[in-house]
C-alpha cells in the first residue's frame, strides 16, 4: 500500500548562496574520468566477473581511454585480490593509467589492501566510512565524533602503511552516504582527514562526495558540491570527485551539475551499470559533452563492439533506450520524424555542412559506428512516406517522386498494420515491386518504334489480355506518343501528370528507373514504375504499370 | 570517427534572471499528469499495439489514476482512429478522465481529427507545428513569420471546427522542437495562438513546451520554462506543460526542474517508453515525489502487475535498473550494503518507526508490491555475513550468532565464487545444513541422562566411529556437563565460547535451534548448530556438531 506520510526528504540542503553554478549553461572541459565498473559495476552483477573477464574488461577500459580505474575491493574478495595481483605482477597497467582500490576504514581491511596493492606502479588508495545520520544511528550506533574518529584513524593507518609499503600511492577519501549526511559535518570529517594526509598541489588528494543513494533533486546536490568547494581545506591540493547513483533517475544530472559546481572528477560505469539503479553512465556523460562540441577524452567510436564485450562479460543487457548506445535510440518509426530526418540528411549532403544539425538525431550515428539504414529509419504502421521513401532509396536506389512516395506509404503502412509487425527494407522493396513495378497485366506494350515525324510518331504493338493490336500515334515526346496510342486503342482517358527518371546503378551500362503518375478522367491518380537498361523502355514500363493500376 | 568539432550547443539559453526556481529544494505538490503512452509510447514500438492491446493499456492507465490520456494521432493511423471511436462509442472513458488527440497544423489532418473525436464527452485537441531553427531551414524552408502563420492558421481552424462539431473540447498547442527554438520566438508563436484561442481561467488552454530532443543541460531548460512562465500572455488561463524526452539521460531532471520553474503539467510514459531514448518516465517522477512525502496521485502499489501488463502489450522489456520498477533496483549483493540494510530493518522493527529511513533502499519495497526476501538481499560471491544471515533468518528462521554468521559467510562466498553463480536461499540453507547442522560423525551422543546432583550430573553414551562409551561428568549446566563428559572421554580440550538458542516455528510443539561456538586449546574456533523439539537435545546436537567441525 502506498502511504506518502511514511516519507520525508532525507537530505540536508545547504544555506542560500551556493548556487552560482546555475549561471553556467554547459561544461567546457571534460572532467577526469574514473571507471568504477570493476568495483561498483561488478558488485551489482548477478554473477560477478571471473578473473579473465575482469582482465578483458580492464583492457577495454584502457582502450576507451580511462586513465583512472577502480579495480576492486581486494580485501573483500578472493577474485578481486588475485585480479589486482595479476595486473601488477604481469605489468598489465599502462604507464598513464592509475589503478584504484577500495577499502573501508577498518584496520585489518586496510592492511590486507596494502598487501594486495604492494608494488603497484601507481595506485590510489580509496578509503571510506559511512557518515550519514541513518548509518550512524542504525548501523554503527556511534556519535558524530566517533564516526569522524573512524575516518581519522583510517587516514592515519593508510598514511603509515603507504610509507611502509613499496609503491607509488595516492589517496582518496569518501564520506560514504554523503547525500544523507549534514553537509557541514561531511566537510568537517573530510577536513580532519585532509589534516592527516596533508596533500599538496603536487600530490593532491581526491575527496569524493558520493551520491551513495540519490535522495534529493540534482540541483540540491550541485549546491552541496559548491558548498564543499568553498569550505574544504587545502582546496588547491584537493580534487573534488563525484560518484552518483541513479535511484531517482537523475544520476546524469547530478554528475553534470556537480561538475558545473566545482567537481573535477567523475566516478562512473559504462552503460550505467552498478548497484540497484546503477552508477552514473560514463557513455552518456561523455557523449553529452561530445554533442556540445567538447572532446570527452573517451573514445566510443566503436560503440557496437564495446556494447558486445560489455554484454558478454557482465551478462547484462544494454537497455534499448540507453542514450547513445541502445538499439532503438536512433530509430524513427514515425512518419513525421522520418520525413524530417530524410530532409535533414539531404540538406546536410547538399550544403556540405560540417556541423551536425539533423533533426531528431542528437549525434551522427556514424561517429559511434552505427549505420543510418539499419538503425535510423525503421518501417512499421506508424511510418510515413518520408521514411519509406528513404529506405527504398538508401537500400535500392529508387528515388520516387514525392506524391508516389505517399501512395507507396499507404500501401506499406497498411501491410504493417494488418500483419502487425515491423517491415524490413526487403519487405518494403517487395511491396513496391509488387504494386508498382513493370506490371504487364492486363495491358502490355510488346514493341514500340519511334520516328521523328510530326514531333514523335510511335508505332506501338499492344497486348491486351492476349489480344494483339498495332496502333500508330503522335505526341510531343516518345512517352506522350505511346500514351496517345494506348488511349486511342483502348478509349481510356488519362493525362500524364508526373514523370521522372534516374539511373539506378551508375556507369554506362546502368539501368534506368522511371516513374509515371496518371490523372484519370474521374480525377483519380494512379502510379507506375519501370526499369530497363534503356530509358525509353523503362518509361513505357512505368506508363503501362500506372495504367494497369487503374 | 569521433570529431567533436562537428558539434556545438544547439539550444538558445534565456537571459539572466530566470533561475529563481533554484531556490526551491523540492516539489511540494504533484503536477497534473498526462500519459502519452498510447501515442509517443506506441509510435516507438517495433510492433505498435493492436486495438485490443490499446484498450487494455488504456484501462490500466485509468486504474493507475491518470486523468489525462493522449490516445493517439487518429488522422495518421487506422488503428488509432478506430481505437478512439471505440472508446467514444462504447462509453469507455470515465467521467473524470479526459482523452487527448494529437494533430499537426494541417488542414486535412485537423479535419480528420475532428471526425475521429466527435461526440467525445471531453477531449483535448492537441495541435502542433515545428518551430526550431533546424526544422524551419531544413524541413519546411520557411521564415519565422511563415512558421508562426502555420500555427495561427491551425489555431483558427481548430477553433472553428470545435464550434461546428459535437463534443466538449479543450485545447493544447505545442511549438514542437521547442528546445531547438529561440525561446522568445517560441513565446511569440504561443502568444499568437493564445490570441486566437482566447482561453479564460474557467476554460484554460495548455501550452506544452516539449523537450522534443534533449539538447541542453536540464537547468537550462528550467530557465527556459521560467522565462515562458513570465512572458506568456493569458498566464492565469494557461497551463504550462512539459514533455521531456531523454536523449541526454536527463529527462527526469528536465521534468522536475521544469515543475519548480512553473510547469504545472507533465506528459510522460510508463517506464520511460517513447521514441529513441524514451519519454520521461511517469513511474520515476511519481515515486520521486512519493519518496519525499508527497502524494503523487498515481497508484503504483501493484508494480509487478503493472510491469507484467506493460511488457506483454508493448513487447518491451523493463530494464533491470529502471528506478523503482526494475528487477534489480532493490537488490543488494554486497556485504556492507546487506549488513546495513539488515540492521536498518531490525532498527525499524525495534523502534516501531513509521518513517522509512532504511539505508540503501529509497522506498519500502512492500509499498509497491515487492518483497524483501526475493528482491532485496541476494547472495553471491560479493555478499557478506549480514546478508547471508538475513536470508537464513528471513526464509528459514535461523538466527545465527554474529560470529557464526561470519563463519557461514566465508563458506557461502567461497561456494558462489567457485561455482560462479548467484545462490538461492535454498542453496544457502543447504550449505548451512551441510556444514553446521546436526553433524554426527565422527562423534555422536547416543543418549544423555541428567540429574540435579553437584550442579548437573550427566551420564552420556558416546559413539565414536562406531565405538560406544558411557561417561558420567558434572557441570554447572546440562550442556556444560555433556561437554565435560566428552572432554574427559576423548582428551579433547575446548571451551564453550558462545551458546544461543531460539524456538524455530512458534507454538508449543515448536522445534528449537541451538548454536555453539567452541574455542580450542590451539586458539581456533569451531561452530555447530542443532535442532530438535527438545531444547537440551538441540543444544547437544549443536555442541557435537561444533566438535565434529574440528
Amino acid at each position: 500500500m502506498m502511504d506518502a506520510t511514511k516519507y520525508a526528504p532525507g537530505y540536508y540542503p545547504v544555506p542560500a548562496g551556493y548556487d552560482s553554478w546555475v549561471k553556467k549553461d554547459h561544461i567546457e572541459k571534460a572532467p577526469a574520468w574514473c571507471s568504477v565498473d570493476l568495483r561498483d559495476g561488478n558488485q551489482a552483477l548477478i554473477v560477478p566477473m571471473s578473473l579473465e573477464e575482469k582482465l578483458e574488461f580492464f583492457q577495454m577500459l584502457v582502450k576507451i581511454g580511462f586513465k583512472e580505474i577502480e579495480v576492486g575491493f581486494p580485501a573483500a574478495s578472493e577474485t578481486e585480490y588475485e585480479f589486482l595481483r595479476t595486473l601488477i605482477e604481469k605489468n598489465m597497467i599502462p604507464e598513464d593509467v592509475t589503478v584504484q582500490v577500495l577499502t573501508q576504514c577498518r584496520d585489518h581491511i586496510i592492511r590486507r589492501t596494502f598487501e594486495a596493492v604492494k608494488g603497484a606502479p601507481r595506485a590510489v588508495i580509496h578509503f571510506y566510512n559511512s557518515t550519514s545520520v541513518a548509518q550512524r544511528e542504525q548501523v554503527f550506533h556511534k556519535s558524530k565524533e566517533e564516526i569522524k574518529q573512524i575516518a581519522v584513524d583510517g587516514a592515519k593507518l593508510v598514511k603509515q602503511l603507504s610509507e611502509e609499503y613499496e609503491g607509488n600511492f595516492l589517496f582518496e577519501y569518501s564520506p560514504e552516504s554523503f547525500t544523507g549526511t549534514e553537509v557541514d559535518y561531511a566537510v568537517e570529517v573530510c577536513n580532519a582527514v585532509l589534516d592527516i594526509m596533508q596533500p599538496t598541489p603536487d600530490r593532491p588528494m581526491i575527496i569524493n562526495l558520493p551520491v551513495t543513494v540519490e535522495m534529493s533533486m540534482p540541483h540540491v546536490y550541485a549546491n552541496q558540491i559548491e558548498y564543499c568547494d568553498k569550505h574544504l581545506k587545502y582546496r588547491d591540493s584537493v580534487i573534488i570527485s563525484t560518484h552518483p547513483h541513479n535511484d531517482r533517475g537523475t544520476g546524469v544530472a547530478c554528475a553534470e551539475l556537480a561538475v558545473l559546481a566545482g567537481a573535477q572528477r567523475v566516478e562512473c560505469c559504462l552503460f550505467g551499470n552498478g548497484e540497484r539503479t546503477g552508477n552514473v553512465d560514463a557513455v552518456t556523460l561523455a557523449m553529452n559533452l561530445y554533442s556540445h562540441g567538447v572532446d570527452p577524452k573517451l573514445d566510443f567510436s566503436d560503440m557496437p563492439a564495446i556494447c558486445a564485450t560489455y554484454e558478454r562479460v557482465t551478462r547484462m543487457h544494454i537497455y534499448e533506450r540507453t542514450p547513445y548506445a541502445g538499439q532503438l535510440v536512433f530509430a524513427a518509426f514515425s512518419g513525421s520524424h522520418q520525413d524530417a530526418i530524410a530532409k535533414g540528411m539531404a540538406y546536410r549532403k547538399e550544403k556540405g555542412d560540417h556541423r551536425w544539425t539533423c533533426p531528431y538525431i542528437p549525434v551522427d550515428p556514424h561517429d559511434i559506428g552505427r549505420t543510418y539504414d539499419a538503425d535510423v529509419i525503421r518501417i512499421n504502421s506508424q511510418s510515413g512516406k518520408g521514411g519509406i521513401g528513404f529506405v527504398l532509396e538508401q537500400n535500392y536506389g529508387y528515388n520516387l517522386p514525392a506524391k508516389m512516395r505517399e501512395a507507396l506509404g499507404y500501401k506499406v503502412k497498411s501491410v504493417s498494420d494488418h500483419s502487425h509487425k515491423e517491415l524490413s527494407a526487403g519487405e518494403v522493396l517487395h511491396i513496391f515491386e509488387e504494386v508498382f513495378l513493370n506490371k504487364t497485366k492486363p495491358l502490355s506494350v510488346v514493341e514500340a518504334h519511334f520516328a521523328q515525324v510530326n514531333g514523335i510518331t510511335a508505332t506501338v504493338t499492344l497486348d491486351m489480355n492476349g489480344q494483339r493490336k498495332v496502333i500508330t500515334s503522335v505526341g510531343n515526346g516518345r512517352l506522350d506518343a505511346v500514351a496517345n496510342a494506348i488511349q486511342s486503342a483502348t478509349g481510356m482517358e488519362f493525362h500524364l501528370e508526373t514523370y521522372s527518371e534516374h539511373s539506378l546503378d551508375g556507369g554506362s551500362t546502368s539501368r534506368a528507373a522511371s516513374y509515371v503518375g496518371l490523372e484519370w478522367g474521374d480525377g483519380t491518380v494512379t502510379w507506375g514504375a519501370g526499369t530497363d537498361t534503356d530509358i525509353i523502355v523503362a518509361g513505357v514500363h512505368a506508363l503501362v504499370s500506372a495504367i494497369n493500376n487503374k
